[in-house]
């Protein structure tokens, strides 16, 4: 058990913003959010997976929508502590700790509020251990392990109980119940014993976040270069450096949809690289050149400040380091890459580990 | 306490249908899935309203969605069960009848197939007194019963339950899930007592639908001219008489929208006629002057057979009687012309009785 207090919420937000790969949310509204219900119920409770008993059950919670819908639609609060009420409701059973879905901006703080005001304790862990578009796309679902019964929230007091014969459909419906009440929407979902979170679950994910956040923020004030000591922590890869000058979103279909273009600078000069997004990066390139695709992470991070840029963020003319970040092996496996590899989000290309296409990249050159 | 046989749902099919204005499905398919009932568990046992106990539990059984898409997505005529089963496990108590929502060639019928499997009667009611487009528009809501708990169920096995603020918002949440299983789903929902369906239903609707279709029908037998039968039986009225030149139908947002236009024929010659719908007929015109309106029903019959023409059944070159039927008095009130008045469908115009419209007509002429 440790104590989540206001500083480590402040580090956990950037962290986490790093880690959801310009998805999962506004980090500042997700800060604000977790700061205010500290004031109310004071410091956070997190277990460790390892804390967890096996007979324990528990829950993920988060929203679900569009990141640019979020921004305008401030959560009052309590939406996702009745998302969690209502399935303890349909289920018969309180649970005894709340979990993360992912890693984001505001979804990895969210449960935290929703935890306290429930008196539970969160667990360090999440089931993506970075942000992914759909519901689906959790380590869970490798295992098996349903998201259903589901039950979606929104502001005004609607309840939507989803049970579907399968995760996809888990997706799809709760989805569309977030597109009719206006965007987004709160849920509870994935309910588990204690046993099946540890063999399912990424281990440490909010403790990761908070470290990464605690690098920049120190590096900042020992006025250090942020960027090497995060790529250090992350062993993750520079890709490009450029100037933003295009970008394009539109929200369709309960997501953002886009493409982010950037002007190489410095040793970039005179190449080019682009993003394609669904709510996360899902895929950069540069030219022909694959520099990084889904489901290793892609990350932009402010050239001076090393502070990540979400995708409804990116504005003409930032300057940003586009990074990319090894995905947890879980990902990586064959039914890892069958839900969240780049073919499944329609792009026709096998996937090659970030780390063999860097070394395949400096080889060419 | 009645009995249904094969005779009464094939005349039951045919009146439901004229009642539905257009909408409520194809009285075909719905006959084939009451007949195949009627096989293996015997005739339907029909009761009253009157019949009914104060303290019985009842709900309604009906599909949602669009009837150009039943036409195709044929029901397995098991999910309508499941989803009054899901209802019962939500509520927690069986229901003691089932009543149909509203009259169509689908949608009266299959209430009673889910009320035979169930081994409960079905109640000679409905809360339409003809078809409707949407989950809200049914005199229960004019007596504040809620939808909800809604249950919608699909032909895959999944479930969803809706628990609404309104049954406005029921509407829109069911017909999303809809929409997301592919165009029509199976649905229990207004669960209440005995005494609130006596109080605020439709009395005698599947009776009256009986005694329709056996008009038609005899009047066929005795080589009668149906169509005065039908006037008289109804309490309608004629309104034009046309050969059908233009139908264009689309399917969008789980609705069928679209309008048809008739080139006048008999007395008509040299006039126009055009309807407006969705899923139902809502607005009869000939040029700038309005014939009928929601919530009175249109209805297009065959001028030969006097059978009724379903607004997804509407082909070019079809001759037919369009009449006007007024509206069970529930729905001219100010509340019911609020719901479902020509205004709440876009139409603005004040809602005129179609009796008086009638006569309006003919001074003018």
């Amino acid at each position: 058990m440790r104590t989540i207090g206001k500083r480590e919420v402040e580090d956990m937000a950037v962290g986490a913003a790093v880690l959801a790969s310009g998805g999962g949310g506004d980090p500042y509204i997700g800060k604000l959010m977790a700061l205010q219900a500290i004031d109310e119920y004071g410091p956070f409770q997190m277990i460790s997976l390892d804390e967890l008993p096996d007979d324990a059950f528990v829950c993920a919670s988060h929203m679900l929508g569009a990141p640019t819908v979020l921004v305008e639609k401030v959560p009052n609060g309590m939406e996702g502590v009745g998302a969690v009420d209502a399935l303890e409701k349909r289920l018969g059973r309180k649970f005894d700790a709340i979990m993360p879905l992912e890693a984001g901006g505001l979804n990895s703080l969210l449960p935290f509020q929703v935890a306290a005001a429930k008196g539970v304790p969160i667990v360090d862990c999440d089931g993506m251990g970075r942000a992914f578009p759909e519901l689906r796309h959790v380590t869970w679902t490798l295992f098996d392990i349903p998201a259903c019964p589901a039950v979606v929230c929104d502001e005004k007091g609607d309840v939507v109980t989803v049970e579907a014969v399968d995760n996809a459909w888990a997706e799809r419906l709760s989805r569309n119940a977030a597109i009719t009440t206006g965007g987004s929407v709160f849920m509870a979902d994935y309910a588990m014993t204690g046993a099946q979170a540890k063999k399912a679950s990424i281990p440490g994910t909010s403790t990761y976040c908070e470290q990464i956040g605690r690098a920049i923020r120190e590096a900042h004030e020992q006025n250090v270069d942020p960027l090497p000591v995060i790529l250090d922590l992350l062993g993750a890869f520079e890709l490009f450096r450029g100037k933003l000058d295009d970008v394009a979103r539109r929200t369709e279909g309960g997501f953002v949809r886009g493409y982010a273009h950037f002007a190489g600078i410095d040793d970039y000069a005179g190449r080019e690289c682009e993003l394609r997004f669904q709510n996360e990066h899902l895929l950069a390139k540069s030219g022909d050149e694959v520099l990084c695709s889904a489901p290793d992470l892609i990350a932009v991070l402010d050239i001076e400040t090393a502070l990540p840029i979400t995708t409804e963020g990116m504005k003409y003319g930032a300057r940003g380091v586009v990074i990319g970040i090894p995905v947890h092996e879980h990902w990586r496996s064959e039914r890892g890459l069958e839900i969240a590899g780049p073919r499944y989000f329609g792009y026709d290309i096998d996937f090659v580990p970030v780390e063999e296409r860097v070394v395949e990249s400096a080889n060419e050159q």
